[in-house]
This record gives structure tokens, sequence and C-alpha cells, in this order.
């Protein structure tokens, strides 16, 4: 029961233009350039994607396929083991070819062999993909987020500081969400966590099983600029015994003071954003409270009926390590690299950001970055016990 | 409820022999050199274990007391940073003052006062530091284990091939665990784990709390080398399908084909040591099982009545991050550095090897890791669904 | 007695549009990547020869002159230290502003303004700044090589191997130069060393001084790639032996096995190319010769008349340290850190190569560089006793 | 016309046991560390020197000779690739066997033999192993510079700051070397360079060649470090025009802002000693002079009679690239990797230091080491035209 033949295509085609019109406000050169290692080039997040639909949907649904270019399969393909070698991501940035006008007519190209696929194509040809073209939407729904955290941090490196702003087509994906002072309790026990239904979730949001909670209580409201400022104020970033041993390491050797392009002018009622897990975790400590973990949010979050308050302006950390739920069951097939070879090392994040898609996000979605990582769109929540 | 002082003594002699016992077989350069930066020679670890036990019992419960050598608080403080700044644990090789006179004449020193304190104090004087001296126990047992797994990786670099052997005093502390086939189911449901009761643990073997656990399985007996032989002669170190993404990596980076100090001759019946959390994990997957998490572990060696059978040979990794219980407080004071800010990036591993000594495990206990560490009597344990 | 204001007028518009035109066959994305951090991005080429004449003549010589834009001093100074603050030279690649038609606009108003200043400015206010507009333009001269060879590193690193080749305007700048077999011999004694006369030079080129010479021969034609492939079927990359130490080294960290950019297919009588200076003198000494000093270079070029032959093909690996002249004297001023300061680490190569401008290249000319680069066209000429 | 085998058995104890001599001060302890990948612990000297008499003296001399073990032609083999694979030298501080009392025992062993060779050997046997003999005793006085040089390297890295004196046997070796004021004129001219006569000299002193200087003057004493704290107090570390490019890198990177070892209370009138070629190069610049060309200083030493006055206090960095001699020609066999083949990105040191055995050192002596070293004895003397 996924998506009917309509539903796909009118989706490809919502997806796809969202990608351009993020694409839309730069400069040919800001699409070359890769800032680090784990930010990519904008050209290559367009072909990237493009790539995934080229490859998982076209070649194997259409006998007499040809790929734009047999090369673009080494050079586009991020991490699939399965369908072959791969150029290294680090070195994305040194590629100043294919232009982005090659890159965007393989876009083209791709788009038009996929739409004629999805309006043309016998049902029961359809059908067996479908799975695959729902999936590469909410793969390029994520590569969204990532040009807009990508670009940023690019642009945070160039001394002519310039700015990138979600132009008008997406801006304001997610509402401002409400705001509230507070704590909500929850009275724990036995609850359910992970996915059920039959609409689209990856397959790291499963198995649905029990688990235990003691009661606790999450704050009504991401903690916000203002809060994060009392914090520096009070010497959080210079006493070590608020910190994880790896994260004062990191402090230390990176000389954070700050969150990631902090201003002493932002919105002090906005939520924090920018910082690292071991920073969230800092903070909690300082302020008398904890992170909460995920199966803590993904309870409160169901229980509160329509989701958590105040979610959505940032990805919130959580104290809960990416591992797979018991009884987890990767995806078949190649697409089983898509999000379980990652459980190590990793922290989940819940609630989305200002710059997730708006139809991308569920209760029981999990984004997972390493514990360090400060260029995403990350802020934090307390908890507590009840 | 702690130690009697009588205990207290009779411990105190019997674990700072040991430690002596285990530096016997080494002639004076061995006690030098640092073959890494997470090992230590075994000179700092005689010095820093009484280090521990001048600073936190000596120093605060005696006022006349006056330190062996003031600086000695700069060399071998280990993590402390509530007690003061140290020297840099990576530069540790590079020390050959104090020699290992010096630090046996530390040892001796500490070891005089130590004991005349607990035969002559009055009671009420030494009440106030029975915890932390029993606590100065266990902590010279780990180092215990440190001593032998860090002089075997030194060992390991060298040409000439030298060998330790546990001497014949500690040699066969845990005995030699039974060995059996097949599977130990457990109906799950809600169990209470972590340290219950009056005798010594660490903090973060609690507090007690309540889990919800699926029906599961463990293995009667961890994994030996000839099952590891069988795994490598299938292709397990070069299949990148079987890791995790981080751990083929590692793989790569530093050409892994077999567990550290592997040799064709080693006894096949015995559990396979040496490995990586990637390597404990990509097995598992390769066996069509998984690793146990953490609760499994406890629940099932708890319900097994004399523990899990076959544990006490390896450490046996675990699929749970280090990571605080619900509830979590740290030791008061200082000691709150021993364990919480190790609580990121670890991954916990239960059950003791040949090298703990005897006496200072528990079913509650949570040794931890980083996921690349291979030079600890680490093996492993499959799980699966009961 | 430098150039007229006629001459300079035309020298500057004849070399900076020959800068325009090496770059006219890049697509901007081309002009963005930095494959390594020696190299540099074509836009930042293109606007570190503007800011050159910007700083050291607009500035200075007219009052009013206000910068195009304050902030690209700080962007596209390399290394003059005395004219302020520098972005690192290995973060060039990070920098997608400002944008080629930016950086090409920077150029417009600078060649406007200079060319008004040439045009218009009374005699007595231009010739103080004579000097440095000619200087100007060698500099512009030597940025238009490495234009070359870092374009051609950075497309070597794509998988889709674009190719860059000298357009029409500018191909053959050096003609093809005469080949010839056998040895020409110099008689050694006292010669006189270093650049004389009126013209311009670079201060690195003199002062004039004597030197005293052993009979020498040096070979009629720089080694071929024909010679290079015997070198290399004879096991010249593997035999430690025929090399310096830290030469080795590096042949075995980069696993050398040939000349960068090497193929099968190279023309084999043309020039060996792209080679470390540690591989000439391998070469070198496998051939039974040896590398040529500096000084015999020059004096066997200035008795052989019209230059020596078959040069200018490739630059010319020398035994000789890139050192000070007897009685050096470094350009007044900022200048002073032209050349001088880079007298360490470097060796000298001589007689230009078929990227160098004509008109550029003098015997004199010391052009230096670190004996591990490779991706200069860099070859060698044999040296032995007459 | 090389020694008798009575010189050559009177020289080979006397220089054994000053090696020894140099050790006695030593604990076990610190005869193991290795303080830099440059740096050797003392038990691998005395090792690797004795490797060498055994290596090229005893096992090319005496058939029936078997090594004391065989596995040490692995371990203290240096550099020589001819004679077989080496451990890595930067890893010889992980070592802990052979034992102090294994390579004594080492020592022992090789000396019997050695000594019982010259002692009883038929002359013609002798004969052709002479010269061989005499270079070891040579390598081995240089061994003895480089024992001080490390162990006091190793001690400065220890807070608790043990010193290394030389020991009496060995003490004043050089004896105090007089001081002067002023300058010491050479007319320059055609001069005869390299060594002469048929003592012995290392292959780089020759061969013998003339070259053409121009008038120039040495001062009379190396710089002191008073003249030092002048230049500090002046600016010299903070001011980047006076240094060259690298050697500002290197200032930098390392934060250099003063000699190696500095301290206040040094002597001085002493000569100031630990400094890279770098800091001796910014130090000439600043003091209006420039370092002396390696030719400039043996002209002078030699047409001084008794040697350069305040020579041997430490050695004298020169302006001059440490490169091969016109018509240089190694050592025959394994002994041409002896110098020869580090030809390139050091610089020469001439005059011998305070840790030079007596005896060792000649006018026409070329030190060499790379432009940022600063443990050895290095210093300068200032240049200038006559």
């Amino acid at each position: 029961v996924g998506l009917s033949r309509e539903q796909l295509l009118a989706g490809y085609r919502q997806v796809r233009a969202a990608t351009e019109a993020l694409a839309a406000p730069l400069a040919i050169e800001d699409m070359v350039v890769q800032s680090m290692p784990d930010a990519s080039p904008t050209r290559w997040h367009l072909a990237h994607t493009t790539w995934f639909f080229e490859t998982f949907i076209l070649q194997r649904a259409l006998p007499a396929y040809r790929p734009v270019d047999e090369r673009y399969a080494y050079l586009f393909n991020s991490y699939y083991v399965g369908v072959g070698e791969r150029h290294p991501q680090a070195q994305r940035g040194l590629l100043s070819r294919p232009t982005v006008a090659q890159v965007r007519d393989y876009r083209r190209q791709v788009d038009h062999a996929l739409e004629r696929f999805l309006a043309d194509a016998p049902t029961a040809t359809v059908a067996p993909h479908a799975f695959a073209i729902e999936l590469g939407l909410h793969h390029e729904q994520q590569h969204q987020e990532l040009i807009v955290t990508d670009i940023t941090h690019a642009f945070s490196l160039n001394p002519l500081s310039p700015h990138y702003s979600l132009p008008p087509q997406v801006e304001g994906w997610q509402g401002s969400p409400g705001r509230g002072d507070g704590w909500i309790d929850h009275p724990g026990g036995l609850v359910d966590i992970g996915h059920a239904g039959d609409g689209f979730a990856f397959d790291n949001e499963g198995p649905r099983h029990r688990v235990h909670l003691d009661p606790f209580a999450l704050a009504r409201s991401p903690v916000t600029n203002a809060d994060w400022q009392a914090f520096i104020t009070a010497g959080g970033y210079t006493t070590p015994s608020l910190w994880l041993s790896d994260g004062w390491d990191q402090r230390v050797r990176h000389d954070w003071r700050a969150p990631l392009y902090w201003r002493p002018d932002l919105d002090p009622t906005a939520a924090v954003c920018h910082i690292s897990y071991y920073e969230a975790d800092a903070y909690a400590r300082w302020a008398g409270a904890r992170l909460p973990r995920e199966e803590e949010w993904e309870a409160l979050a169901v229980s509160s009926g329509a989701g958590l308050p105040g979610a959505g302006e940032v990805w919130e950390w959580t104290a809960s390590s990416y591992a797979a739920y018991p009884g987890y069951r990767p995806f078949a097939g190649d697409f089983g690299e898509y999000n379980g070879k990652f459980m190590s090392n990793r922290m989940v994040l819940r609630g989305g950001s200002r710059a997730t898609p708006p139809g991308h996000i569920r209760s029981t979605y999990r984004n997972f970055f390493m514990p360090d990582a400060r260029w995403q769109l990350s802020g934090l929540r307390l908890a507590r016990p009840a």
C-alpha cells in the first residue's frame, strides 16, 4: 500500500522542483566548493539525488535505458558498496566537471525518463518500483536540508560573508512552532515505540517495540539563544567538570567558545542552533537537567497528539546513541545500506528543523550525526524526572 | 556498610602484592615503554595506583601527611581534572624518571603510611575514608588488567617476540570457565537491571531500574577461535556488506585481516580474543545472529544463578553503547570523574576476562572501550530471538 | 633606464590580454578548484596579479585611488607580510566569492585605472613607478605559467579526464627547440655569473660575481621520454641505491613509479617532464652522469651565443640549491619579499618551458622549487666532466 | 697509508671505552626512551655502533664468525639499504629488548672478537679491513656526540628536570676555546678547499677543488648568549621580515621564542647554542651581517694556522647547503651510503662542539643537519664583506 502512480508523479515533480529552487540563489562558483569532508558541493547533491533515481529505478525498470554518462556511477554514488566503487567523499571539491550546466542536463534527462515511465508504463511494470521511487523522494528531501547546511558552512568560511537564505518558494516550510514555558509530564510505564501503520517510514524507525520508561518530563520548548548566552556567561565553555571527557577534548582542540555561527545579535527567543552533542550535554548538566532519551521524546510526542510543542525549529539532540531497535530488519537489497550501517558512533536527533522539507518528518523519525557535528541545525530540549 | 578496617587492611595487602607480582617478571626496560597513546608503561601503572591512595586518602585523612614527591601529582594523575593539571597521557613513554626503583620506593612509603593509618587511626577517623580505600582497591585491580594488556601490546611490537605470562601467583585467576553448545533462552518481559544490595559497585552499575525485554537467547559459550577461522575463511574480512560503515573504514585503514595477535596455532576451542567491536558486530551479522544488549546479558546472568556459562574468559562486546542508566548519579566529589565523563563513544563489555582479578567482577559490572579497541581481552557471545 | 611609458603601456596590454587568453578555454567551475596547497585556483591568479598592480602602483601613485574592494587586500595578497595579513594559501579553494565575473570586473577596473595612469599622468609622476609596473608584468608572466600548471594538476585528479591545451593565441610561445646528440664542452676556469646590463632582471640574478669551474660538459638536449622509459625498465624506481635518502622516502610514501602524468604514448623524442629533483638526481646517477650546477648551465648558455641548445622545452633541475649570490641585495621595500625569503629548501631550475611566456626568460634566470615538486614542467639535462 | 694495527687496537679501546663512559651516569630507564624520531635511545647507540664493527669487519674478515644474535642486524642497522631491512627509526623507543645488560654483553663479545682479530690475525688479513675499522672509530665518535644530544633532549621533556653532564673522563674534551672581538679578514681569490693528505677524512670532505672567493671577514668568536638576548629583546622572534619564509613558518608552528633549552641564567659570554639554521639566518640579517659560506669558513681556518679562533664550542651553521664537491666520489661499497645520500635538504655546520670527541674534528670536516634542527650543539658566527 504505497503511493499511487499519480501521487508518485506529483511528488516527484514537487520534490525535484524544490531542490532546484534551493539551488537557484547560488552562483555557479558556490556549487563547486566543499568546505570540509562531511559537506558536499551543491552540484554533487544535485547529481547524486539524480543518480539515485537513475540507478535504482531507471536502470532496473527499463531494460533499454542507457545511463546519461557511464562515469557518473563512480562520481555520484555516495556510499552504496553494493553498486560499485565510489569517488572519495573528501575529494568532491576537487572536481570542476561535470559542470553545473551538465549536471542540470543530467537532471532533465533523468526527469524526462522517469516522468515518462510513471506516465506511460503499465501499472504492473511500475508497481515493483513504487517503493524505490518513494524512497528516492524522501532521500532527495534529506539532501535538500544538506544543501542548505553545506552551503551555509561554505559561506561561513568566506571573509566576504556571503549569506544563504531559503528562497521564497520554500521558506517557512515548517511554520513557526509555538513556544511555551515549563514542562510536560509523562507518567512513564510501558509504551510502544517505533513506526506503525501503512505510511512511509525508514527501516530504522521500526520495528515497533515495547519499552519501559520511568516517569519523566520534557521542557515545553527547546533551549533558546538567551538561555545559551547565560550558559556562556556562567563559564559553561571553561568548566571541564560540566563536560564529557571526549567533549572537553573537542572543545579544547577546536577552541569552541560558542555555538557555530554564533553572533551576539541572534534572536534571543529563537532556539539555540549549531551545537554539538557535547555542548548540548554540557548545557543540560549545567542546567541541572539532562537530555531526553529518544523513546521519551517519541512517547511524549505521540501522547501530546499534534506532536511535541516547539518541535521543528531545530533538530533536538537526544541522549540515545543511534542503534538498531530490537528485531531491526534493514531494507531489502541495496537499500539495506541506507541506514543500518551507520549504527555506531552517532547520536539520535529528533524533531526536524526549519530547513526540513514539509511533510518529510514524523514523530518516529530518527536523524543521526556524530556527537561533534555542529553544522546541522541542531539544538536541544531539556528532560528531567517527572 | 562497607568493609571493616581489618577487611580493608587485608584487601589492601592482597591487592598491592598482586600488582607487584604482575610486574615481577618484567625487566626494568619493559616498564618504560609506551606502545601507543592508549597504553601506559608498567611503571606508570605502579605509580598511578599509588598516587590514588596518597591523594584521595592519605592527604585527606592525615593533616600532617606530606607527599613523597610534590611533583608526582602532576605526573601520575590520570584524568582527574578536579585535582589538578596532568602530564599528557600520550607522553608517558617519554619519561625515564622517576626510575623503577624510585617508584617502588614510592609504593613502599605510601603502603607504610596507609597500613599504619588503617592499623592505628581511631575508627571514627578511618570510617569517612573507608569507601575511598575500597574504591582504590577496585581501581588498582582495574589497572592490574591494564598492566597485562599494555605490556602484551608493547611486546607484540618487538621483533624479538618477548612474551608475557601471568606469573604463578595470579595465574588462573578466573579458573577455566565451562564450555557448552547451544543457546539459553530468556522469556523477556520486565526485568530489573543494575546493582542492588550493600556490596561495592561502581556508580555506573546503578541505579537499579526496570527495562522491558523481548524474548531472546544467548549462546552458551563465547565464539571460539575455530569459529573465527571459519569467518576468516568465508571472507569475513573482505566483505564490506557485513560491516558497519565506520568499522569497514577502520578495517581498511589498518588492514585488519584477523584479530590482533592472531596466530594459526591458537587453541581452536578457546574463546576468540583481541577483536574490536566492529569485528564482533560483523561476525554476528555473518553468523545470522546479533550481539547481546547489555540488559539481556545481565538478565540472563542473574537468572542463570551462578552467572552466565562460559563467562570470564574474555570480555564480551555488547550492542549497547556506554550510557547512564535512568536516574544515574555519579560518585560524590572528585570520584564523580571516575566513570561518568566517559559515557560517550564507547561500547559496553560484560563478563570479565582471564586477566581480571578474582573477586573484582560482578554480573552488573560494565566495562567500556572505544569500538576500535583491540588490545583488551575482548571477544563476543552471540544473541538471537528466543 | 627602464621601459618608456609607451613600452609599459604596450607591455601591460599584451601581458594582461595573454592572461585572459589562458583562462578563456576554462569553465567557471574550473577556475574555483584548488587541487593541492601549492596550487591556486585560476580565479585567484587572475585576482592576485591584479591586486599586485592595484597595491603597488595605483594605491601608491594615485592619492585619490580607492580600492575596488577593501577586502581584496586580505584575499589576494599572496605572501607579502609587509603589506598586511593574508588569507591562508591552502584555503583558496574554499572560496566561491568573489565570482569569476566579479574578478573580471576587478581586472577591468584596475586595467582602466592603470592604463589611464600610464597614458595621462605626468612623466615625473609615472617615472618613480615604472620599475614596479615592469616588475608587475614579469610577475604576471610567472603566474601565467602557474595558471597552466595548476589547472593541469586539477584536471589530472578528475576521473572525467578533462584536458587543458594552450589556446592558439599563446601556443608555441617558445617555438620548438632544436634537438641534438652528444655533449658540449666547456673549459672551465674563472667565469662571471649573474645578470649584467640595463635590462630587467630579478634581484636573485645578481650581483654578477666570479666563480671558478672545473672543465665540464653538458648534454646537447634534455633527457627524453624514451630515455626515461629505459630508466623505468631498468628498475630505476625500485633501486634505492640510486636515490638520495630523502628522495627514496618520498618515492615510497607517494608510490612514484613514473613521472607525474606519465603515459606510455607520450612522444618518445620529447623532453621528459613533471619529474621531481629527486627523480632527476636518481636518473643522472643511473646514467653515470650528474646534474649541472647552475653556474655551469649559465656559463655554457652564455658561451654558446644563442643560449643552450634544446633549452626552453622544460625547466631543467640543477644540482644547486637556491641561495643568495655573494653580495646579494634584495629589491628595496616590499619587493624585498619577492625572492629572497625563499632561499632555503629549494633547488634551482634553469631554461624555461613551453609554458613560459616568450620574452620572459633570460640565461641568468633562476627558477626554484622544492625538490619534491612535480607539477611544474620540470625535466633535466645531464652533466659530466669534460 | 692508514693506521697501524697497534694504532687501531689502541684507538679501538679508547673509543669504545669513551662510549661506555658517556653512558655510565645514566639509569637503565634513561637508555630506553626516544624523545623524537630524530633522536635515538642510548641503548640503540650502544648497539648500533657495535653492529657496525660486527657487520663490516667481523662478518667480512672472519669466515667462521657467527653474529651474537642474527636478529640484531634488523634492529641495529641504521640506514644501510645495501645490507638489508631495518627496524623503523621512529619506533626505536618502543623496544624494551634487548635489555641494557644484553646490549652490554653484545658489546663485550664484539670487542673481544675484534681485539683478538687485531691482535692475532696475520697482517695480510687485517690490512684489507684497516680502513673499515678506522671508519668505525670515527663513526662511533659521531654517535658519542649524539648520545649526549639525544639524552639531553629526552631529559628536557621530563618535568622532574633530570640533568646530563659530561662525565669527568670525557669532560673538557675540546678545552675552552679562546674568545675575541672584532673580525678576521680574508683577501679572497682562488683557494683550494677540501681534504688533502694521507690522514683520515670522510668522503664528503673531498675531493680538494678550487673556488673563487670575494674578500670577506668572519667574526673572531661565535655569537654569544648576551648577543642573543639582545636579539630577543629587539623583537627578533616577532619580526617576520627578518626570517626566511620557511623559517617563519616553523617559528610560528612551534612557537619559538628563544633557543631550545634557553634559560635566562645562561652564561652571557658563552656561545649561543641550540638554534636552528633559520634562527641563525635571522640573527645574521638582524645584525646587518650574514652567515659564512662553508668555503669561507674553511679557507680562513686553514689560513689562520691553528684553526679558527673560538671554534669548537658550538657547531657553526653556514650558508651552504650540504652538496657534493665537484668530482665527489662516495666511499666504495656499502660505505657509499655513509654520507652521499644525505646531500639534499640539509645545511652544513663547521667547527665541532664541546661534545665532539677530541681528535675527531678537522678544518675540512662537514657536519650537516636539517635547517630546523635545534637539539644539536649548534650556534653561529657572523660573516661580512672584508
